[in-house]
């Protein structure tokens, strides 16, 4: 940040009175721009014990494997963020259940939220950025080239849980 | 938001290539300014079925009753906000447990998201946006100045959980 989006002035980094932490302050005008992290929604979409996977056709992470997910917009909510996510990566319909995983990425700044999610049929499509899809059991899930931590967290939480019968929400930190 | 952060340059509003959604653009030096929702977070803290809540000192809604909780920050965890949070406003220490409410405001554009914790002394004493502290039991919850409808709602889900012994997580959207 280096002008301010209020004024167009140039900004400058200092505590403002009251805080106790650093932002991006306008001297002319007096805007404070907080930053603030971001939550990645997605799903785990299933079929009979298979969850479908989508790799990346876009950077980071090109031509690994992913779960669908991408930044919460405003105006909708989480539960709309993940159905939107859904459909637009993998041109699948689902019906949500629970949130599944909680995980804090303090590194990037993001906090990702996957929901467990049951897919409607087996027509789904890739989108704009996904190279292709798969619907894997346990056994064929490529654990060397997974995208994300967030995302190979997520996976595994998720077969252990239905191994046991017994889905819970899993909180959790990457540092 | 009137001029790019990144050149100060006017910026417009349209719906970049490949996107859904208008955003601000800067057509000088091409960067796209995204908005997006941000997390508030906080704590039900508990000492022996009492819940250990605010009088805010701040707009909006001075003067009525909360949880302690704030916008997340860059380079913090979940469960870092919360701690901090319930530190800043209630000069309060607590052991945070799960997870307990995550409820959606488009309205706003923010998520709630508020853990179960446990007092560790009852020494406490209000931050600079609170008037005054007060540890409550659920027939002396101030439920018609309550400041927020997600505190309101974290509220009675805490009480009717433990009223059952049997806490669980919650989500919830309010429209």
């Amino acid at each position: 940040m280096k002008f301010c989006a209020n004024c167009g002035a140039q900004v400058v980094q200092r505590v403002p009175p009251g805080d106790t932490l650093t932002r991006w302050v306008c001297e002319h005008c007096g805007e404070i721009h907080y930053q603030n992290p971001k939550l990645v929604i997605g799903t785990v979409p299933e079929h009979e014990g298979r969850v479908l996977l989508c790799r990346r056709a876009i950077e980071p992470r090109y031509g690994y494997w992913t779960l669908p997910a991408g930044f919460m917009e405003n105006d909708e909510t989480t539960a709309q963020a993940a159905l939107r996510e859904t459909l637009e990566e993998a041109g699948a319909a689902v019906d949500l259940q629970e949130p599944f995983t909680l995980i804090s990425v303090p590194r990037v700044n993001q906090v990702h939220l996957f929901y467990r999610a049951r897919l409607r049929s087996l027509e789904f499509k890739p989108g704009e950025e996904t190279l292709e899809l798969a619907l894997l059991d346990e056994a064929a899930i490529p654990w060397q080239d997974i995208a994300f931590r967030t995302v190979g967290y997520t996976l595994k939480r998720w077969f252990e849980d239905r191994s046991r019968g017994n889905y819970q929400f899993h909180a959790a930190d990457l540092q």
